[in-house]
């Protein structure tokens, strides 16, 4: 490939974004593509519409660029959380660190590579794109130390950003925790694995354990039912609730919502009439179907202080580990229902199946992945396809192949990894919302980096070679010599999956069809529900592109500029989309940092490893030597980090907490919140709207997109806790 | 090496042993040298001796034997602790498993690989080892299903046993925690890395900081103070005491040994007559040289329930994880008082460091076992030092030299390691003394399983290709091909390195050389110090003897009756040395056996896959998909041991912290209790005993076997918590 071709493919791609990007700013001002383009808006209040046509509809402006780029971070920590800022943190940290690496690497290790060997040079437009790369330097060179240089710099100002970066994030997450109006998952413990006693029903011995050991401060619980059975029993209970227009009564927001909290107060009590009573049976019974409801091994059992919760979450309460697991509880609308109900002494074993099934699904990957590796190497091409020779001979077919198409399959490929991980994430049995993104997160960057990164290096290069990896000695070598080679096909990637994906994300194209077919099919009036940012899906993608640029940024620096476009790009994209079209449900209070930070500093390590390997392939000892303490320090830097910020991450402080449980207190609304706490978490709501709208809950959008609403969460109003 | 060598190696080592057991069954009679062979009872009591001669002294006799065997193991957890029954059962666990492999062993496997080719038998004492191992059996034979079942028995067994082990140790060490006597170590918290604050003594700021956020539970504090400054204040201290006539007030017995305890009460209060008033002072400033002492950032912190304590020692204190970190506090007698000065911020650091030291020791421990391995090939010894061709040209001397030198020197090696390793567990910052052994104790096991079975397989295989490592994929091959064929090494390993070291463990040869000359020459007439049991030294050596069990048991079951004999022999001596040599100064609960446990279930899958590939490579396929099953289920068991048991192990369930809070609050005793706690740990001793007595505190016997001890444990009798 050659500058002309790269030019070629970059052209297709600015072209493609440009009309997207006027496409999406004309669009947005139809007023029947509102709920595809404002679902934030639409969520939080009701706004007036512009049904007015007026020229200025249909000519593409750049006004939502300007609103975007105005908007303070401080106004978009308000209305998104803070894992919305974390996001876009990830975005400005990537623009800052690759405007550094690109401007060394522009400055400083483009010539020494161009100049690298006494070479003719071809016109510029047909140079080829390997002279611009370390490939190019000869054998034991002294101008390596100009890579040596850039490599420090990049790495240490990386190192310098990062730790700030985590340290504001940190403070962010306090600031958070402490600033936030009393939030139930704070007081609530998780109790899982509850042991059966055959005399006494899961509420009684609940009750019963926690008075007896931690009795000074627990205030109450609440348990959790089976699902398959209740699930029927929706209907039955809207009707009685209808009979005994309890739709009516005001008794708070929350308690219309909550059809079956158990414990002897709340809205039970006016359903039953009656305290638990029966075993193992929520205080239902008067209910005919009500035979039917069982009590799960789970409860949320609820303290007065939040000290005390997090102290029950943190400590082992029984003799027997596998019973009495308690653990911090999520927020009422990040609960995960479904996956409450699984037998705790389960949980271990779906881990490791869906680890397992994590990792066959990585190497089931492997086919398309070779497949289109093939598409960059013709030669390859003419030898197994002869019939297809004519054809590449029209030399723009033969850019359009090697330039654009293995990109693209390897994209439409890629979209059903999120959803798959997600699923994986549900198997495993996470409790959250949130911890079911963070794992499927977790479980996506892994498989990019592994199935887009190092397959592509090690099978591209060397096809069929992928036995090479058989070797421990001879993979950093082998990974040495092929990487640098590579530099073509990550700047397509980077052009195509990068620049393209960020249009579709903006346009939502999915979305606006499902808008148009069920407006001018389906003949509905209603609004699409809004979904909540896929943390999943795309944060996985901004970590493999920071990889891919810290691993090209000394090898093959001419990739940085591209890469800078993508992060500019995406940080207007991005803070448009966080600002307008998702919603905020949930909150992990940034979480999502320390897995940035930890592949962030895998990036930078992975890329002085290699080229270590590289130098030391070039002949340059110096330079390769010099590599080392930069190594160390890189994970060193690490190692502090992980000591000093990620114990934040992982609980709240007491320090904290006790300070709020102080204030609270003082001020005298507790008594009022411990009230309200009892009918904070709903595992069943009443389907007040009618059956029609709440089936449009499952439009056929991208699962990642939207997501999969539990009974409670459907048609809930947002609320930020 | 055929059976005839291996015999007479056997035979060697049988006299030997015969002949020191006899020694022992003499020496342990004499007065003189029962403070060798009796360290437990001297530290108890103060027991009658018998100093008449009578002839019955100078005869051998069994009856120690008969003592050992009849003790019960109820009688060994009231004198000697959990610890040293949970070594034991590592020796009974070893016992049992390798009963059962022997049996299936001799019985199975031996025919099949005696009759596993056509061939002409030798006369049996001229037979070669390698008849009676698996490379004996011919390729693709129908015979390896016998070791496929004798794997399957030896595996199942081993978890059957593992698991029920694990099961009543983790009984045994709840039931010790719910029986003890109020413990000091589990009402306090060792918090480190206090913040410093300009106008505040530490003292100070431990104080505000616990009164403030735990001040419903927080009883009193105690500063550690800086070692270096404040030794040299000993003297003074004690002058001071001498003059005040302290030593005979009679405030209890931990009052006379405990010189600076901080905080507002106790005898600082009686020494200073002042409260703390100086800042980063403790309260002894009228003594005249006391200005040099000085606070360090480490305090204990006492607080009025078990439960209280656990949770400050689990919670996240501080909005910064650096500062206020908290860990249970050990056990008075079990603190490592010259650790708790390091700062906190430096003990990540100092991890690495002894880590990667260790790694470098590992590594440079490599010189002597290669040329150790060189001496059981003498094809290349006569290559190399043509000279001593005549010398191996007797044939003794030949089978001296391949059965019996090589291991000799290694043993002598090997004897380095556990001092070295404590040494590291030390640099590494253990706050205790069990900590310290239980770190040591994982490194000498590593050292061990890398150093003695690795490197003596793939060097003592093929000399100089240590270079197969960097082999991923042929590693398991090359140690399938290689393990069997050097069972003869580790035959003769167990017969010196086993028997011979057990000899020497009940003889404890250099104490007793140490305590004639003591007598003789320098006319001492006091008794030696009883040391606490060396677990890291002894515990690596049982593992390693299980590893090597497990992985010849199928592979050339010849070695395991020796391992019996081995294990036998173990049983009686440990426990001998349990009862009447070691005393019991701290108590871990039994925190050994995760260790224990893991290393078993680690032989076990290395050892099924190992065998795997022997199958391999013999060509019987379907004995080898055998296997898979095997290890799947190995490795499930193992996980499910560490979520049902582990946690007992790392945190005291606050179930029993509670009940046993609960019967302290209705007994009444517990306000006594409270006032001895803040005396319970001290720093320094004063010295009232004679000086010249003190100095010889260490003696020069292996620092393996004495404990290294601080001036607060080195005179006190031994109390059991």
């Amino acid at each position: 490939m050659n500058i002309s071709a790269l030019l070629t493919s970059a052209g297709i791609n600015s072209a493609v974004c440009l009309v997207f990007l006027s496409l999406y700013s004309i669009l947005r001002k139809q007023p029947s593509n509102f709920s595809v383009y404002f679902g934030r808006n639409l969520a939080q209040v009701n706004p007036t519409r512009d049904h007015h046509v007026r020229y200025q509809r249909f000519v593409p402006s750049p006004s939502w660029i300007v609103k975007t780029w105005q908007t303070p971070e401080a106004e978009i920590l308000v209305t998104a959380g803070v894992d919305a800022v974390v996001f876009l943190r990830i975005v400005v940290f990537s623009l800052r660190i690759f405007a550094v690496a690109a401007f060394v690497g522009i400055f400083l290790v483009l010539p020494v590579n161009y100049y690298g060997q006494e070479m003719h040079h071809k016109q510029f437009p047909r140079e080829s794109l390997d002279v611009f790369s370390i490939g190019n330097v000869k054998e034991g060179s002294q101008w390596f130390w100009a890579h040596c240089i850039a490599l420090y710099i990049t790495s240490l100002t990386a190192c310098f950003l990062l730790y700030f970066e985590y340290k504001s994030i940190a403070g962010m997450r306090l600031k958070h925790i402490r600033t936030s109006s009393p939030n139930p998952g704070h007081f609530s413990v998780l109790v899982r694995a509850i042991p059966w006693k055959p005399d006494e029903s899961y509420s009684n011995t609940v009750k019963k354990f926690f008075t007896k050991y931690l009795g000074s401060s627990y205030l109450d619980h609440q348990m959790v039912y089976r699902l398959g059975t209740t699930q029927k029993l929706m209907a039955e209970t809207e009707k009685v609730c209808k009979m005994l227009r309890f739709d009516n009564v005001d008794h708070g927001k929350n308690m219309v919502q909550c059809a079956l909290p158990a414990g002897p107060s709340g809205t039970s009590k006016i359903l039953s009439r009656e305290p638990e009573s029966i075993k193992g049976k929520p205080p239902f019974h008067d209910v005919g179907t009500a035979s039917n409801v069982k009590e799960d091994a789970a409860a949320f059992v609820f303290f007065k202080t939040r000290y005390a919760a997090d102290v029950a979450a943190k400590v082992l309460l029984s003799t027997n580990p596998m019973s009495w697991v308690t653990s911090n509880a999520p927020e009422p609308h990040d609960v995960y229902w479904r996956n409450l109900s699984i037998p705790y002494r389960l949980l271990w074993l779906r881990k490791i199946a869906s680890l397992v099934a994590a990792i066959v699904f990585v190497f089931l990957f492997l086919i398309p992945v070779t497949f289109v590796q093939g598409l960059t190497q013709l030669d390859h091409l003419h030898h197994t396809f002869p019939f297809l020779r004519g054809l590449f001979k029209k030399k723009y077919m033969s850019q359009l192949i090697t330039g654009y198409l293995p990109s693209v399959i390897l994209l439409l490929f890629l979209y059903t990894v999120p959803p798959t991980m997600m699923l994986l994430a549900v198997i495993e049995g996470c409790i959250s919302r949130t911890g079911r993104k963070k794992s499927a997160c977790r479980k996506v960057l892994y498989f990019l980096i592994w199935n887009v990164f190092f397959v592509n290096v090690l099978s591209g290069s060397v096809i069929s070679q992928i036995d090479t990896l058989s070797s421990l000695k001879e993979m950093p070598t082998q990974l040495a010599r092929a990487i640098p080679s590579q530099a073509t096909f990550f700047m397509t990637y980077i052009l195509t999956s990068g620049w393209a994906s960020l249009s579709s994300e903006l346009m939502q194209p999915m979305l606006l069809i499902w808008n148009v077919f069920r407006r001018g099919i389906l003949r509905r009036k209603d609004d699409l529900c809004a979904a909540s940012f896929p943390y999943h899906a795309e944060v996985p993608k901004l970590l493999l592109f920071g990889f891919i640029g810290f691993t090209f940024s000394v090898l093959a620096p001419l990739i940085l500029p591209l890469l800078l476009v993508y992060f500019f790009l995406g940080y207007l994209v991005y803070r448009n989309q966080i600002l307008n079209v998702y919603t905020t449900k949930y909150e992990s209070g940034g979480q999502l940092w320390p897995t940035v930070h930890n592949t962030t500093v895998f990036s930078l390590v992975f890329t002085q490893i290699i080229s270590l390997y590289v130098f030391g392939l070039k002949k340059s000892k110096t330079a390769g030597a010099f590599m080392i303490p930069l190594i160390i320090f890189t994970l060193l830097f690490n190692e502090y980090c992980r000591k000093r910020f990620h114990p934040i991450f992982k609980s709240t402080p007491a320090e904290l907490l006790i300070e709020m449980d102080l204030e609270d207190e003082q001020s005298g609304k507790i008594e009022e919140f411990h009230q309200n706490l009892e009918m904070a978490y709903c595992q069943f709501t009443l389907k007040s709207q009618d059956p029609v709208k709440s089936a449009h809950l499952s439009p056929p959008v991208p699962s990642e997109y939207l997501e999969d609403p539990s009974p409670a969460l459907a048609q809930q109003n947002p609320t930020k806790n």
